[in-house]
Protein backbone atom coordinates (compact mmCIF):
# COMPACT_ATOMS: atom_id res chain seq x y z
CA UNK A 1 0.00 0.00 0.00
CA UNK A 2 0.96 3.54 -0.51
CA UNK A 3 1.21 6.81 1.97
CA UNK A 4 -0.46 9.36 0.19
CA UNK A 5 -2.09 13.36 1.44
CA UNK A 6 -5.40 14.45 0.56
CA UNK A 7 -5.15 17.70 -1.47
CA UNK A 8 -8.53 18.21 -3.17
CA UNK A 9 -11.68 17.06 -4.57
CA UNK A 10 -12.29 15.74 -8.24
CA UNK A 11 -16.05 16.58 -9.29
CA UNK A 12 -17.57 13.68 -12.46
CA UNK A 13 -21.27 14.00 -12.87
CA UNK A 14 -20.69 11.77 -15.77
CA UNK A 15 -19.32 8.23 -14.68
CA UNK A 16 -19.52 4.68 -16.34
CA UNK A 17 -21.78 2.50 -14.88
CA UNK A 18 -20.40 0.72 -11.71
CA UNK A 19 -18.79 3.70 -10.23
CA UNK A 20 -19.90 4.59 -7.12
CA UNK A 21 -21.07 8.38 -6.07
CA UNK A 22 -18.77 8.36 -3.16
CA UNK A 23 -16.05 11.49 -3.07
CA UNK A 24 -13.50 11.25 -5.37
CA UNK A 25 -10.22 12.85 -3.40
CA UNK A 26 -7.26 14.34 -5.24
CA UNK A 27 -4.43 12.78 -3.24
CA UNK A 28 -0.25 13.83 -3.36
CA UNK A 29 1.94 10.23 -3.28
CA UNK A 30 4.22 11.00 -0.62
CA UNK A 31 7.92 9.73 -0.78
CA UNK A 32 10.32 8.12 2.19
CA UNK A 33 10.49 11.50 3.64
CA UNK A 34 7.19 12.31 3.76
CA UNK A 35 7.17 15.24 0.84
CA UNK A 36 5.33 14.93 -2.42
CA UNK A 37 6.73 12.91 -5.14
CA UNK A 38 4.88 15.18 -7.82
CA UNK A 39 2.63 12.10 -8.93
CA UNK A 40 -1.05 13.22 -8.19
CA UNK A 41 -3.92 10.48 -8.28
CA UNK A 42 -7.72 10.13 -7.72
CA UNK A 43 -8.78 7.88 -5.24
CA UNK A 44 -12.14 6.65 -4.16
CA UNK A 45 -13.22 7.16 -0.61
CA UNK A 46 -15.68 5.40 1.70
CA UNK A 47 -14.40 6.13 5.68
CA UNK A 48 -14.47 10.04 5.10
CA UNK A 49 -10.89 10.99 5.27
CA UNK A 50 -10.24 14.95 5.26
CA UNK A 51 -8.11 17.29 3.44
CA UNK A 52 -4.72 17.54 4.91
CA UNK A 53 -4.71 14.04 6.03
CA UNK A 54 -2.22 11.25 5.44
CA UNK A 55 -4.30 7.67 4.12
CA UNK A 56 -3.01 4.16 2.78
CA UNK A 57 -4.13 3.51 -0.67
CA UNK A 58 -5.02 0.63 -2.49
CA UNK A 59 -4.25 0.21 -6.24
CA UNK A 60 -5.37 -2.14 -8.90
CA UNK A 61 -8.42 -4.83 -8.85
CA UNK A 62 -8.08 -5.11 -5.24
CA UNK A 63 -8.91 -1.41 -4.34
CA UNK A 64 -12.80 -2.18 -5.39
CA UNK A 65 -13.21 -4.57 -2.22
CA UNK A 66 -14.37 -1.48 -0.22
CA UNK A 67 -17.04 -1.03 -2.37
CA UNK A 68 -18.47 -4.55 -4.56
CA UNK A 69 -16.08 -6.72 -6.69
CA UNK A 70 -17.80 -5.69 -9.72
CA UNK A 71 -16.81 -1.64 -9.52
CA UNK A 72 -14.68 -0.61 -11.76
CA UNK A 73 -11.97 1.25 -9.27
CA UNK A 74 -8.17 1.55 -9.13
CA UNK A 75 -7.09 3.31 -5.89
CA UNK A 76 -8.85 3.28 -3.22
CA UNK A 77 -8.08 4.86 0.30
CA UNK A 78 -8.43 2.21 2.70
CA UNK A 79 -7.47 3.36 6.24
CA UNK A 80 -6.34 6.90 7.85
CA UNK A 81 -3.40 7.06 9.19
CA UNK A 82 -2.79 7.96 13.16
CA UNK A 83 1.01 7.53 12.79
CA UNK A 84 4.07 6.50 11.29
CA UNK A 85 7.16 6.12 13.07
CA UNK A 86 11.00 4.43 12.31
CA UNK A 87 14.00 3.69 13.82
CA UNK A 88 15.15 7.33 12.72
CA UNK A 89 11.79 8.56 14.95
CA UNK A 90 8.02 9.86 13.99
CA UNK A 91 7.40 10.84 10.37
CA UNK A 92 3.97 11.34 10.58
CA UNK A 93 1.62 11.92 13.43
CA UNK A 94 -2.07 12.94 13.12
CA UNK A 95 -2.64 15.32 16.09
CA UNK B 1 -7.41 6.36 -11.05
CA UNK B 2 -5.73 8.75 -12.83
CA UNK B 3 -6.46 12.07 -14.71
CA UNK B 4 -6.00 12.38 -18.31
CA UNK B 5 -6.54 14.95 -21.18
CA UNK B 6 -8.43 12.85 -24.28
CA UNK B 7 -6.40 14.14 -27.79
CA UNK B 8 -7.29 11.76 -30.25
CA UNK B 9 -8.21 8.60 -31.86
CA UNK B 10 -6.71 4.88 -32.69
CA UNK B 11 -8.50 2.80 -35.83
CA UNK B 12 -7.78 -0.90 -35.08
CA UNK B 13 -10.42 -3.27 -37.37
CA UNK B 14 -8.54 -6.31 -36.67
CA UNK B 15 -9.04 -6.74 -33.28
CA UNK B 16 -8.68 -10.17 -30.51
CA UNK B 17 -11.55 -11.59 -30.09
CA UNK B 18 -13.69 -10.18 -26.73
CA UNK B 19 -12.22 -6.72 -27.01
CA UNK B 20 -15.60 -4.49 -27.80
CA UNK B 21 -15.81 -1.78 -30.91
CA UNK B 22 -16.27 0.55 -28.39
CA UNK B 23 -14.00 3.86 -29.61
CA UNK B 24 -10.64 3.89 -28.38
CA UNK B 25 -8.87 7.15 -27.22
CA UNK B 26 -6.02 8.38 -27.83
CA UNK B 27 -5.15 10.45 -23.80
CA UNK B 28 -2.47 11.86 -22.52
CA UNK B 29 -1.90 11.26 -18.68
CA UNK B 30 -1.33 14.46 -16.52
CA UNK B 31 1.14 15.66 -13.84
CA UNK B 32 -0.17 17.51 -10.81
CA UNK B 33 -0.09 20.74 -12.77
CA UNK B 34 -2.22 19.24 -15.43
CA UNK B 35 0.19 19.29 -17.95
CA UNK B 36 0.85 16.52 -19.83
CA UNK B 37 3.49 13.68 -18.95
CA UNK B 38 4.04 12.98 -22.30
CA UNK B 39 2.90 9.11 -21.68
CA UNK B 40 0.39 8.46 -24.15
CA UNK B 41 -1.94 5.59 -23.92
CA UNK B 42 -5.26 4.06 -25.12
CA UNK B 43 -8.23 3.62 -23.68
CA UNK B 44 -11.46 2.62 -24.34
CA UNK B 45 -14.38 4.46 -23.93
CA UNK B 46 -17.97 3.58 -23.53
CA UNK B 47 -19.41 7.49 -22.01
CA UNK B 48 -18.51 9.82 -24.61
CA UNK B 49 -15.95 11.84 -23.89
CA UNK B 50 -14.95 14.50 -26.14
CA UNK B 51 -11.63 15.73 -27.74
CA UNK B 52 -10.20 18.23 -25.44
CA UNK B 53 -12.32 17.12 -22.03
CA UNK B 54 -10.42 15.38 -18.84
CA UNK B 55 -11.12 11.85 -17.85
CA UNK B 56 -10.80 9.91 -15.21
CA UNK B 57 -9.18 6.43 -15.60
CA UNK B 58 -9.18 3.44 -14.24
CA UNK B 59 -6.51 0.93 -15.15
CA UNK B 60 -5.54 -2.82 -15.17
CA UNK B 61 -8.20 -5.72 -14.56
CA UNK B 62 -10.84 -3.45 -13.45
CA UNK B 63 -11.17 -1.90 -16.16
CA UNK B 64 -12.87 -4.16 -18.24
CA UNK B 65 -15.66 -3.67 -15.60
CA UNK B 66 -17.19 -0.86 -17.71
CA UNK B 67 -17.83 -4.13 -20.49
CA UNK B 68 -17.99 -7.33 -19.12
CA UNK B 69 -15.57 -9.03 -16.93
CA UNK B 70 -14.26 -11.54 -19.90
CA UNK B 71 -12.87 -8.23 -21.68
CA UNK B 72 -9.61 -8.42 -22.60
CA UNK B 73 -9.07 -4.85 -21.66
CA UNK B 74 -6.71 -2.22 -19.24
CA UNK B 75 -7.39 1.14 -19.14
CA UNK B 76 -11.22 2.77 -19.72
CA UNK B 77 -12.76 6.17 -19.16
CA UNK B 78 -15.07 5.86 -15.57
CA UNK B 79 -15.83 9.39 -15.40
CA UNK B 80 -15.87 12.92 -17.12
CA UNK B 81 -14.34 15.19 -14.95
CA UNK B 82 -16.44 18.71 -14.38
CA UNK B 83 -13.81 20.45 -12.14
CA UNK B 84 -10.97 19.64 -10.13
CA UNK B 85 -10.13 21.77 -7.00
CA UNK B 86 -7.11 21.62 -3.95
CA UNK B 87 -6.81 24.20 -1.32
CA UNK B 88 -4.40 26.32 -4.39
CA UNK B 89 -7.45 26.84 -6.29
CA UNK B 90 -9.21 25.25 -8.99
CA UNK B 91 -7.13 23.40 -11.41
CA UNK B 92 -9.35 22.27 -14.23
CA UNK B 93 -12.96 23.30 -14.86
CA UNK B 94 -14.78 21.84 -17.71
CA UNK B 95 -16.90 25.10 -19.41
CA UNK C 1 -3.94 0.22 -23.42
CA UNK C 2 -0.13 0.51 -24.94
CA UNK C 3 1.19 1.06 -28.33
CA UNK C 4 3.89 -0.50 -29.39
CA UNK C 5 5.54 -1.85 -32.50
CA UNK C 6 6.44 -5.49 -33.38
CA UNK C 7 10.43 -5.71 -33.65
CA UNK C 8 11.06 -9.27 -33.63
CA UNK C 9 10.09 -12.97 -32.36
CA UNK C 10 11.37 -14.87 -29.04
CA UNK C 11 11.51 -18.59 -29.10
CA UNK C 12 11.16 -20.70 -25.92
CA UNK C 13 10.64 -24.41 -26.29
CA UNK C 14 10.30 -24.56 -22.58
CA UNK C 15 7.45 -23.07 -21.37
CA UNK C 16 5.22 -24.08 -17.87
CA UNK C 17 2.05 -25.52 -18.01
CA UNK C 18 -0.68 -23.36 -19.63
CA UNK C 19 0.92 -21.26 -21.72
CA UNK C 20 -0.16 -21.94 -25.44
CA UNK C 21 2.31 -21.85 -28.08
CA UNK C 22 1.33 -18.98 -29.68
CA UNK C 23 3.86 -16.94 -31.27
CA UNK C 24 5.82 -14.52 -28.95
CA UNK C 25 6.34 -11.48 -30.24
CA UNK C 26 9.60 -8.91 -29.39
CA UNK C 27 7.74 -5.05 -29.23
CA UNK C 28 8.73 -1.70 -28.53
CA UNK C 29 7.31 0.43 -26.09
CA UNK C 30 6.38 3.88 -28.29
CA UNK C 31 6.09 7.16 -26.70
CA UNK C 32 3.92 10.19 -27.95
CA UNK C 33 5.76 10.72 -30.90
CA UNK C 34 5.72 7.31 -31.96
CA UNK C 35 9.68 6.70 -32.08
CA UNK C 36 10.37 3.84 -29.07
CA UNK C 37 10.74 4.20 -25.51
CA UNK C 38 13.99 2.14 -25.09
CA UNK C 39 11.34 -0.16 -23.06
CA UNK C 40 11.34 -3.92 -24.88
CA UNK C 41 8.82 -6.68 -23.76
CA UNK C 42 7.62 -10.31 -24.97
CA UNK C 43 3.86 -10.07 -25.95
CA UNK C 44 1.63 -13.03 -27.33
CA UNK C 45 -0.23 -12.64 -30.17
CA UNK C 46 -3.44 -14.49 -31.75
CA UNK C 47 -4.04 -12.29 -34.71
CA UNK C 48 -1.27 -12.46 -36.53
CA UNK C 49 0.68 -9.29 -36.20
CA UNK C 50 3.89 -8.72 -38.62
CA UNK C 51 6.97 -7.32 -38.29
CA UNK C 52 6.50 -3.06 -38.49
CA UNK C 53 3.31 -2.89 -37.57
CA UNK C 54 1.81 -1.09 -34.56
CA UNK C 55 -0.26 -2.96 -32.44
CA UNK C 56 -2.24 -2.42 -29.37
CA UNK C 57 -1.71 -4.48 -26.04
CA UNK C 58 -3.51 -5.38 -22.86
CA UNK C 59 -1.21 -5.86 -19.77
CA UNK C 60 -2.01 -7.66 -16.81
CA UNK C 61 -4.07 -10.34 -15.72
CA UNK C 62 -6.76 -9.06 -18.20
CA UNK C 63 -4.52 -10.14 -21.32
CA UNK C 64 -5.27 -13.71 -20.38
CA UNK C 65 -8.69 -13.18 -21.99
CA UNK C 66 -7.62 -13.45 -25.69
CA UNK C 67 -6.98 -16.88 -24.74
CA UNK C 68 -8.60 -18.44 -21.40
CA UNK C 69 -8.46 -16.74 -17.60
CA UNK C 70 -6.09 -19.59 -16.84
CA UNK C 71 -3.05 -18.81 -19.10
CA UNK C 72 -0.24 -17.54 -17.12
CA UNK C 73 0.09 -14.45 -19.61
CA UNK C 74 0.46 -10.43 -18.63
CA UNK C 75 0.59 -9.04 -22.31
CA UNK C 76 -1.05 -9.56 -25.19
CA UNK C 77 -1.99 -8.43 -28.42
CA UNK C 78 -5.51 -7.26 -28.88
CA UNK C 79 -5.51 -5.05 -31.70
CA UNK C 80 -3.43 -4.08 -35.14
CA UNK C 81 -3.74 -0.50 -35.58
CA UNK C 82 -4.93 0.98 -38.95
CA UNK C 83 -4.44 4.70 -37.47
CA UNK C 84 -3.60 6.98 -34.99
CA UNK C 85 -4.86 10.61 -35.27
CA UNK C 86 -4.69 13.33 -32.78
CA UNK C 87 -5.62 17.55 -33.42
CA UNK C 88 -2.02 17.82 -34.60
CA UNK C 89 -2.72 15.20 -37.75
CA UNK C 90 -2.04 11.53 -38.37
CA UNK C 91 0.65 10.01 -35.87
CA UNK C 92 0.52 6.49 -37.97
CA UNK C 93 -1.19 5.80 -40.41
CA UNK C 94 -0.75 1.50 -41.80
CA UNK C 95 -0.26 1.79 -45.52
CA UNK D 1 8.29 -10.39 -5.98
CA UNK D 2 10.61 -7.59 -4.47
CA UNK D 3 13.06 -7.49 -1.68
CA UNK D 4 12.43 -4.99 1.00
CA UNK D 5 13.87 -4.09 4.06
CA UNK D 6 11.50 -3.40 7.30
CA UNK D 7 12.11 0.11 8.94
CA UNK D 8 8.89 1.30 10.79
CA UNK D 9 5.21 1.10 11.51
CA UNK D 10 2.21 2.75 10.56
CA UNK D 11 -0.94 3.11 12.59
CA UNK D 12 -4.08 3.33 11.14
CA UNK D 13 -7.56 2.93 13.67
CA UNK D 14 -9.56 3.93 10.94
CA UNK D 15 -9.68 1.15 8.10
CA UNK D 16 -12.46 0.55 5.36
CA UNK D 17 -13.83 -2.66 5.63
CA UNK D 18 -12.82 -5.90 5.13
CA UNK D 19 -8.57 -5.00 6.10
CA UNK D 20 -7.68 -6.76 8.69
CA UNK D 21 -5.56 -5.89 11.94
CA UNK D 22 -2.79 -7.20 11.41
CA UNK D 23 0.60 -4.85 11.75
CA UNK D 24 1.23 -3.09 8.54
CA UNK D 25 5.05 -2.42 8.30
CA UNK D 26 7.02 0.13 6.85
CA UNK D 27 9.16 -0.79 3.98
CA UNK D 28 12.10 0.29 1.86
CA UNK D 29 12.29 -1.35 -1.43
CA UNK D 30 16.28 -2.74 -2.18
CA UNK D 31 18.16 -1.98 -5.75
CA UNK D 32 20.41 -4.70 -7.02
CA UNK D 33 23.10 -4.19 -4.47
CA UNK D 34 20.81 -4.05 -1.49
CA UNK D 35 20.75 -0.26 -0.89
CA UNK D 36 17.18 1.17 -0.17
CA UNK D 37 16.23 3.17 -3.66
CA UNK D 38 14.16 5.89 -1.96
CA UNK D 39 10.59 4.29 -2.60
CA UNK D 40 8.58 3.60 0.48
CA UNK D 41 5.38 1.61 1.13
CA UNK D 42 3.42 -0.32 3.54
CA UNK D 43 3.06 -3.95 3.64
CA UNK D 44 0.38 -5.86 5.79
CA UNK D 45 2.04 -8.99 7.66
CA UNK D 46 0.69 -12.19 8.65
CA UNK D 47 4.07 -13.99 9.87
CA UNK D 48 6.08 -12.05 12.56
CA UNK D 49 9.16 -10.09 10.21
CA UNK D 50 10.95 -7.54 12.89
CA UNK D 51 12.40 -4.65 11.69
CA UNK D 52 15.72 -4.33 10.39
CA UNK D 53 14.78 -7.87 8.50
CA UNK D 54 14.56 -8.43 5.06
CA UNK D 55 11.33 -9.50 3.36
CA UNK D 56 9.99 -10.76 0.33
CA UNK D 57 6.95 -8.88 -0.68
CA UNK D 58 4.18 -9.95 -2.96
CA UNK D 59 2.27 -7.30 -5.08
CA UNK D 60 -1.07 -6.39 -6.71
CA UNK D 61 -4.34 -8.25 -5.86
CA UNK D 62 -2.58 -11.86 -5.03
CA UNK D 63 -1.23 -10.15 -2.48
CA UNK D 64 -4.64 -10.78 -0.10
CA UNK D 65 -4.07 -14.28 -0.85
CA UNK D 66 -2.26 -14.48 2.61
CA UNK D 67 -5.40 -13.29 4.26
CA UNK D 68 -8.60 -13.85 2.25
CA UNK D 69 -9.42 -13.15 -1.31
CA UNK D 70 -11.75 -10.37 -0.36
CA UNK D 71 -9.17 -8.32 1.45
CA UNK D 72 -8.68 -4.57 0.05
CA UNK D 73 -4.66 -5.21 0.03
CA UNK D 74 -2.22 -4.84 -2.72
CA UNK D 75 0.90 -5.50 -0.54
CA UNK D 76 2.09 -8.50 1.68
CA UNK D 77 4.60 -10.03 3.24
CA UNK D 78 5.28 -13.79 2.16
CA UNK D 79 8.85 -14.68 3.50
CA UNK D 80 11.31 -13.58 5.88
CA UNK D 81 14.87 -13.63 3.99
CA UNK D 82 17.35 -16.13 5.28
CA UNK D 83 19.94 -15.50 2.26
CA UNK D 84 20.10 -13.88 -1.23
CA UNK D 85 23.74 -15.45 -3.15
CA UNK D 86 24.74 -14.50 -6.15
CA UNK D 87 27.29 -15.36 -8.55
CA UNK D 88 28.94 -12.51 -6.98
CA UNK D 89 28.64 -13.86 -3.49
CA UNK D 90 26.69 -13.63 -0.71
CA UNK D 91 24.64 -10.29 -1.10
CA UNK D 92 22.64 -10.76 2.58
CA UNK D 93 22.60 -13.23 5.34
CA UNK D 94 20.39 -13.20 8.19
CA UNK D 95 22.69 -14.09 11.14
CA UNK E 1 5.94 -10.49 -20.17
CA UNK E 2 9.61 -9.41 -19.65
CA UNK E 3 12.96 -11.02 -20.77
CA UNK E 4 15.07 -11.52 -17.42
CA UNK E 5 19.00 -13.38 -17.21
CA UNK E 6 18.90 -15.65 -13.76
CA UNK E 7 21.53 -14.73 -11.37
CA UNK E 8 21.14 -16.35 -8.09
CA UNK E 9 18.74 -17.63 -5.54
CA UNK E 10 16.58 -16.14 -2.16
CA UNK E 11 16.86 -18.83 0.42
CA UNK E 12 13.34 -18.48 3.04
CA UNK E 13 12.07 -20.30 5.22
CA UNK E 14 9.75 -18.60 6.81
CA UNK E 15 6.95 -18.35 4.48
CA UNK E 16 3.30 -17.10 4.53
CA UNK E 17 1.05 -20.04 3.80
CA UNK E 18 0.20 -20.72 0.48
CA UNK E 19 3.55 -19.95 -1.45
CA UNK E 20 4.62 -23.04 -2.32
CA UNK E 21 8.66 -24.62 -1.36
CA UNK E 22 9.98 -24.07 -5.32
CA UNK E 23 12.94 -22.36 -5.95
CA UNK E 24 13.18 -18.67 -6.09
CA UNK E 25 15.15 -17.26 -8.28
CA UNK E 26 17.09 -14.01 -8.36
CA UNK E 27 16.47 -12.44 -11.70
CA UNK E 28 17.45 -9.56 -13.60
CA UNK E 29 15.41 -7.14 -15.59
CA UNK E 30 17.12 -6.85 -19.11
CA UNK E 31 17.08 -3.44 -21.60
CA UNK E 32 16.60 -3.82 -25.51
CA UNK E 33 20.12 -5.11 -25.71
CA UNK E 34 19.94 -7.47 -22.93
CA UNK E 35 22.06 -6.04 -20.38
CA UNK E 36 21.06 -5.44 -17.09
CA UNK E 37 18.72 -2.96 -16.05
CA UNK E 38 19.59 -2.50 -12.60
CA UNK E 39 16.62 -3.59 -11.40
CA UNK E 40 16.58 -7.26 -9.47
CA UNK E 41 13.66 -9.05 -8.50
CA UNK E 42 12.55 -12.80 -7.13
CA UNK E 43 10.55 -15.18 -9.56
CA UNK E 44 8.96 -18.68 -8.67
CA UNK E 45 10.63 -21.13 -10.82
CA UNK E 46 8.72 -24.34 -11.74
CA UNK E 47 10.57 -25.39 -15.21
CA UNK E 48 13.93 -25.71 -13.92
CA UNK E 49 16.05 -22.39 -15.11
CA UNK E 50 19.73 -22.60 -14.31
CA UNK E 51 21.94 -19.43 -13.79
CA UNK E 52 23.01 -16.96 -16.46
CA UNK E 53 20.14 -18.53 -18.54
CA UNK E 54 17.43 -15.93 -20.58
CA UNK E 55 13.88 -16.27 -19.00
CA UNK E 56 10.91 -15.20 -19.41
CA UNK E 57 8.62 -13.68 -16.68
CA UNK E 58 4.89 -13.19 -16.06
CA UNK E 59 3.92 -10.19 -13.46
CA UNK E 60 0.88 -9.63 -11.95
CA UNK E 61 -2.01 -12.45 -10.54
CA UNK E 62 -1.22 -14.02 -13.50
CA UNK E 63 1.33 -15.45 -12.48
CA UNK E 64 0.02 -17.48 -9.71
CA UNK E 65 -1.23 -20.08 -12.57
CA UNK E 66 1.78 -21.79 -12.74
CA UNK E 67 0.63 -23.05 -9.25
CA UNK E 68 -2.47 -22.79 -7.97
CA UNK E 69 -5.19 -19.63 -8.23
CA UNK E 70 -4.67 -19.44 -4.46
CA UNK E 71 -1.10 -19.05 -4.83
CA UNK E 72 0.27 -15.60 -3.16
CA UNK E 73 2.65 -14.93 -6.20
CA UNK E 74 3.19 -11.87 -8.07
CA UNK E 75 6.02 -13.28 -10.40
CA UNK E 76 7.13 -16.17 -12.15
CA UNK E 77 8.98 -18.05 -15.31
CA UNK E 78 6.97 -19.03 -17.33
CA UNK E 79 9.69 -19.67 -20.10
CA UNK E 80 13.36 -20.50 -21.08
CA UNK E 81 14.42 -18.31 -24.29
CA UNK E 82 15.95 -20.28 -26.76
CA UNK E 83 16.85 -17.48 -28.80
CA UNK E 84 15.42 -13.60 -29.12
CA UNK E 85 15.48 -11.91 -32.85
CA UNK E 86 15.59 -9.04 -34.43
CA UNK E 87 15.19 -7.07 -37.56
CA UNK E 88 18.94 -6.17 -36.03
CA UNK E 89 19.62 -9.78 -35.94
CA UNK E 90 19.81 -12.49 -32.93
CA UNK E 91 20.25 -10.55 -30.03
CA UNK E 92 20.22 -13.67 -27.64
CA UNK E 93 20.75 -17.56 -28.37
CA UNK E 94 21.27 -20.10 -25.68
CA UNK E 95 23.62 -22.10 -27.29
Amino acid sequence: MELARVVGQVVATVRSKGLPHNSLLLVDMLDHEGNSTGRREVALDTIGAGEGEWVILVRGSAASRVCSPETPLDLAVVGIVDQVSSRAGTMYSKN
